[in-house]
């Protein structure tokens, strides 16, 4: 087992455990909560998936997305005393879900033979589209929308990546940076409250 | 023509029945309407062969599926005064048509491989996800997140399906007991007002 | 290049502005709203290459899609003064917009051998779903479902380029009529304010 696989299933677990917040947060049922978490933590690679044409997707494929999903959820209730109440758990673990899928998502495309550039787009529709369905089926405006720096945030690791990797570094340690790297602009960007130029 | 394609079509006709009532209150006009009806009822199925990676989908590869649909729409016209004014038909066509689509999703599911487990899912997903859009596209709160038992009635069918398929039980049999028995679950937990536990 | 890859290259671009222009207006930052002139200068066509099973999708496999979308964006920004502030220019190049996809979209159904009442349908698909998935990124209520004749208009144009083309006509002269056609019933309908009836 590779560390890309590692991290992409690490990355399911934590996103679906944003999706499994913001349900209880809308006073959702188990499984109305449940439902919400699946489609947080498969949205972006399914989009993916479907749009390369990798059918059928991931999840279906491999059982162990499905479980790091199931497994989330006795982590949230029994440890929901940390995560639901205090507002800046969610972010962490959208934060970290973004930065996983990002680099996972860019690698499945490049791996698929796409160029550079439709590779990255590739990874950020893999990062935001399950955060994006989550915040619709919740009735949020998209986290993506607002004001801070979040999918620019992907944008420049999945930049960074495709640098790094054409300079020869080793391909595990890009992943650790590149990851890194998401995360850190993220949780910089909301505890400095900067924000891009707007459009008008 | 076996039964379980007979079931498809009539929970083709009867979800989009359901989309059109609900596009009729909210004013739209006959066009939109019947875009609302056929999403709804080609809505679920169509998400389930997508990530199966049967296309082109159903309602493509076979005709029957949109003239199910656009028969709706002068049903719905004719017996509009039954159909648009009672609050209880809504729930009825749309049990019916969620209690067929699980049972009919989860079997193409097995047809396709999947395990008992993912299959269950596809069931879901058939049953729930043209309701979900329709709910959107009209401005509502998904009725899946509502408090009442949804998805879940949907779980419990596909589950006893798949015991009483494993224990070599008449398939067309099978069909009738498990449809039926979503249908109940869904008109009692209504009737008395029953939910889940919430997740927080 | 034929006429009819050179028109989709305009209704791509045109529907990237109307996209970033609901985005601007919208505030949402310079990348949020490229984010928006993407999705829904793509999502009509991504839809019906994923319904068809014509993956990878379009924007994948031809790099002047993506380019087109890109140069929308200093374009918007240049004449911002004439494209966001103004209402009318909105419709004008959502309408451009779906007159072209309409057309092309169902050029492609044809092209895959679908029957012409299902390529009429596909040729909606690839007009209005961007549109839609603009709006409800945006919250808006989806235009489709405003009172005004939208969908009916490509079905109206849709209608004529298959009677046209059956009755022999020059293909790229087809084009031009049925777009033309689309736009000038969809700004007359505007215009003199005339809708279809509603549903009930």
């Amino acid at each position: 087992m590779n560390l890309l696989y590692a991290l992409d299933l690490l990355g399911t677990f934590v996103f679906a455990i944003s999706g499994l917040r913001l349900a209880a947060r809308k006073d959702m049922d188990l499984f109305g909560a449940t439902v919400i978490g699946f489609v947080t933590a498969v949205g972006g690679g399914t989009t993916r998936d479907l749009l390369l044409g990798a059918t059928p997707v991931a999840w279906i494929d491999n059982i162990q997305y499905p479980i790091a999903i199931i497994l989330a959820v006795p982590f949230t209730l029994i440890f929901r005393k940390y995560i639901v109440n205090l507002k800046r758990t969610f972010f962490v673990f959208d934060s970290i879900g973004i930065a996983i899928f990002t680099i996972s998502g860019m690698q499945k495309a490049l791996d698929f033979g796409l160029n550079p550039g439709l590779a990255m787009a590739m990874g950020m529709v893999s990062a935001v589209v399950g955060g994006v369905i989550r915040d619709i089926l919740c009735n949020e405006i998209p986290l993506i929308f607002r004001k801070e720096i979040y999918a620019t945030a992907c944008l420049a690791g999945a930049l960074v990546f495709y640098l790094l990797g054409n300079w020869g570094i080793d391909q595990n340690l890009n992943y650790i940076i590149t990851t890194s790297l998401i995360l850190i602009i993220r949780v910089v960007s909301i505890k400095y409250n900067l924000s891009m130029p707007k459009m008008k």
